[in-house]
């Protein structure tokens, strides 16, 4: 799971993208025979069923198992900060780091509340990637590094990840990403992310336009994109969702950062993030219309916008309660409970 | 909390719903200074955090403290199932309270994923309600004291009530309830529960418009809406809120059937039911438009149609976050994090 560091490092992942595992049809017809058995009408937990199913056919294996649910938090920095694109200063992103240690931000009473797994990855926090308005983010070596950095977040095992993100700017990245993806105007892309008033967001409208505008002879190749508008977070997060998708590892897609980071690989491939469910539309406006793009329904809309792999973790609590049901509920035949009359 | 199995026993429910006790405005202020200082962006966190206030406000205390929730499920048996407007034999209700005894079915696994409490209630499933296109559901003695009894949905105390139901039949019942207090086509009021065909539907539609159309002279009073048209776990859901309401213990409404139950006393008083939050909507089609007359927002919408709380219990799981939310993460002067710049 090593990208070379020399040579030819995005042809390595382009690589890896051409051979994705597969759902397995027989782990999900396992679910499907079981699910007709519990007692409870055909249908009746609505998404519940298909998420246990999703699970199964997604970890390859009978029954679906939720036992070593893992969060995995990415931070980085960015040089495009300088351009007055957010509400905080940088060193909230590193500050914010110490209270994912220390255990005081959400995400870590969202993990306690539901026995998740956390880790967190810092991404050279000291060295921001260069200004996306006057530069690429990074150099490939860099990109490429960096999304082989994201692999170990299912480094030691996990059968669930939730992926996740920290960084002061990285709404203004997302955006400036999705609009070289996707196109569309700027302002369609930026919303007000940690808090910026009218003015900042008229700042960040313009830094994603004049940012795509310097890059725009380069952007049909979803990895360029990648490296010249994106972050280190986003990076590594497009990383960790490639080689879960190795590993037979179901994954839960955050807030707006998180799924432009998801839309590279699937700007290359269109069924790289099957193995992927958004767990939340954020409040920032722009993560609806992404989704939609995804082809990604939400599993929950609670007007989140906090990033931090909060909405993933929150999704993971039902995930496991979904395939609790799934394997715990008694059978009509077990209970002795009466099937349907019509 | 008893009440009189003679005399006048809806003027007593009538009385207790005179002194409804309100939500306590300095627990909610406390809340608000708090999350101000939470280490994150304000509003972040999105409805969790007009969650946790709502629990402080309701509970009337600072901190919101989730510790003894409880799950109620009330079990009851209808005459109306002799219409051909069920999907399984009225002896599944029984079955199923055995299989809540037994920990076999959905509301279990949620219960134990979340560590809620669960509590069983079964009316007199021997006895069923008569069947409301021919008599009135139950006399007012009956009624009343079914109401008592959901009363002791809290006692021994809880600080979050989850209620909900079994009943087959049950959605023919809630759909006579919505029917005779908000008018409408029958048609928009019936669905097809645990799963009727068209020729069931059609019989459903029918029912609830002889029923309504038998008792039409009573139904300017939501109590006798409730008797007439009604069903003992709707009676004893009724109940519960209440009886939640004069203990200060906020709570969840689960699906159709239970909003409802809610309905009534929404009827009798716009703000009977301040103190609860919807759970999530059904995809019972009329619950949508229900929770529209209720003028509430679900939590979650899953496409669940369950019942038996199963939809409360999950949202109970969210209601947990909230409050370890709010009362464990750290401040920006506890964790060093700086606010923000502009």
């Amino acid at each position: 799971m090593t990208i070379a560091a020399t040579g030819l490092p995005f042809d390595d992942i382009r690589k890896l993208m051409q051979d994705l595992l597969a759902a397995d049809p027989a782990a999900a017809a396992q679910c499907k025979a079981r699910d007709a058995q519990l007692t409870k009408p055909p249908g009746s937990l609505g998404k519940l069923e298909s998420m246990a199913e999703w699970v199964a056919a997604w970890q390859g294996n009978y029954p679906p198992k939720i036992a070593r649910p893992v969060v995995a938090v990415f931070a980085g920095n960015h040089g495009v900060v300088a351009q007055g694109v957010a509400a905080y200063p940088a060193e909230v992103t590193k500050q914010m780091v110490l209270n994912f240690q220390g255990g005081g931000a959400a995400v870590n009473q969202i993990c306690k509340t539901f026995d998740l797994g956390l880790k967190v990855f810092e991404l050279a926090l000291e060295n921001p990637t260069k200004d996306i308005t006057e530069n690429a983010a990074m150099d490939e070596a860099d990109c490429a590094a960096t999304m082989a950095y994201g692999m170990e977040a299912i480094a030691g095992g996990c059968d669930l990840l939730c992926i996740g993100e920290m960084g002061i700017g990285n709404t203004t990245i997302a955006a400036a990403i999705c609009h070289g993806l996707y196109g569309g105007r700027p302002e369609d892309w930026v919303g007000p992310g940690t808090g910026v008033d009218a003015e900042g967001l008229k700042r960040k409208a313009s830094a994603v336009a004049r940012a795509v505008a310097l890059h725009k002879a380069h952007l049909s190749d979803p990895l360029e994109v990648l490296r010249r508008l994106g972050g280190r977070e986003l990076a590594a997060m497009a990383g960790a969702i490639l080689a879960a998708r190795t590993q037979r590892v179901p994954v839960l897609i955050d807030g707006y950062v998180a799924s432009a980071a998801a839309a590279v690989l699937h700007a290359m491939r269109p069924d790289a993030l099957d193995h992927c469910l958004a767990a939340h539309c954020s409040a920032e406006p722009a993560h609806r219309i992404l989704l939609r793009k995804l082809g990604k329904e939400p599993i929950l809309d609670l007007g989140m916008r906090l990033g931090e792999a909060s909405g993933a973790a929150l999704a993971a609590g039902l995930l496991k309660a979904a395939v609790n049901l799934h394997n715990d509920m008694a059978t009509f035949a077990s209970a002795g409970v009466s099937g349907k009359d019509q």
